[in-house]
């Protein structure tokens, strides 16, 4: 049996913290035809308001750490106002969405993050996605809405990384669907020269990708970006698009496309 | 056919603001047996949080008012922090739960408030509740669990009173379940003698309803709150019960049952 086609679509800062841009993404992301997932990340608003609160960043060891007066801040910001905004403008767009954390039908469980002698707070590493509600959900035309909140099943709510929780449900909506996964971010993709903006790679295999990181090519920021997308193709998610926010128009032809090998 | 029981049950501020006794509400609410709805209010969080960022509560002509920053408030302390804390505490009582916005699944659809002469801000009045999408979570084993934050399908969250969301929740599953109302609030019932607590009157019908507020029995905050009950009565709920934390214990037989008739 053919798999039916699925979108999981990541965004971040660069988009929810310009509200002319978000609006204009979702009105992209709601006329996508096939199903789809939102993930979004967190953005300036949560880092305004916990100044506004009087609240100073908690650094250990020049590492910034979720303590629990931040937890407390993220959870609000994250699954609270940027979910709900995002859900409402949805809405407005006759796209049927909803709004969801980890907690939320044990949809991701995690587990706080322990690495010898490095504290990292309240940061959470997912352990299982429930697919099986996520089915559910999609199955009833209805469009899943992510937020990087996620918990322990032991009542302890975790800040997780979004690029991961997307990467995450991905690999675990493979099994039952043709998973194709998209990050936008500022730029139109992988570049070949990082001076210029145009010079996207538009197609990289795992060939390929040896090969650009053999010939140091690929920058520091992107070599574990471009692993998290290879891990999410080698565990079942067929393509991973990296671009900026004209990715998901079908006018679009210009960004990054990242599969296993060259048939896609 | 027979309909099945579906158990609602509203909690305020006196239980949220209070840990031990949230977890240990959340422990007998994870106990009842039959299909399950929690609705929570606010409690002091969003006004500490308020103050801790430098809002002034808006009054207009001696009214509180829900402007745009309050809004930002109530929907980062309702939706994200106390919805995503407490579904997280249900998971961990094996209470297949899931937090939800009234923007979510377009679960509750409201209008803002507009009343000649009175700004009562960004408040919403309920226009309609997603029965069907709250019966395929029930039919899937998840509690929803509600905040009080709704939406007006036109990218406007609302902020709406959580007694009110839950009896039209209660009066919209009413057409597929046998639907008992539970408020949760500080005393234990209606009192006969406001200052005797334990003079609850424990069955209260349409007759003795009307005797009470005739007879000057029923004092002042009570008559909105018992008129909104019987509303829900008249409109197909089989039950109201009022009463402290210990009414949705087995063990409890001291709160306030209101029915139609003298058949309950």
């Amino acid at each position: 049996m053919v798999k039916q086609q699925l979108h999981i679509v990541k965004i971040g800062g660069n988009i929810i913290n310009d509200e002319g841009a978000l609006f204009s993404f979702l009105k992209d992301f709601s006329e996508l035809d096939s199903p789809k997932i939102l993930v979004h990340g967190g953005g300036k608003r949560a880092t305004e308001i916990a100044e506004a609160m009087g609240l100073k960043p908690k650094m250990i060891a020049g590492r910034r750490v979720t303590d629990e007066a931040t937890l407390e801040v993220v959870t609000m910001v994250y699954a609270g106002l940027l979910n709900k905004k995002i859900t409402a403008q949805l809405q407005k767009l006759n796209c049927y969405a909803l709004g969801l954390s980890g907690a939320d039908a044990n949809c991701i469980v995690a587990h706080k993050r322990i690495v010898a002698a490095v504290d990292y707070g309240f940061a959470g590493d997912v352990d299982t996605i429930n697919s099986e509600f996520i089915q559910v959900i999609l199955q009833n035309n209805i469009t899943p809405v992510f937020c990087a909140i996620t918990h322990d099943k032991n009542g302890q709510l975790l800040n997780t990384n979004a690029d991961t929780i997307a990467s995450e449900i991905a690999i675990a909506m493979s099994n039952s669907y043709e998973v194709v996964l998209n990050y936008i971010f500022e730029l139109k993709g992988v570049l070949e020269d990082i001076k210029d903006e145009n010079s996207v790679i538009q197609h990289i295999n795992l060939e390929k990708y040896e090969q650009l990181i053999e010939s140091g090519i690929i920058t520091e920021g992107m070599v574990p970006k471009l692993h998290n997308c290879f891990n999410a193709l080698k565990k079942g998610v067929q393509k991973v698009n990296i671009g900026d926010a004209s990715l998901i128009k079908n006018t679009n032809n210009l960004f990054t496309s990242l599969t296993i090998d060259n048939f896609s």
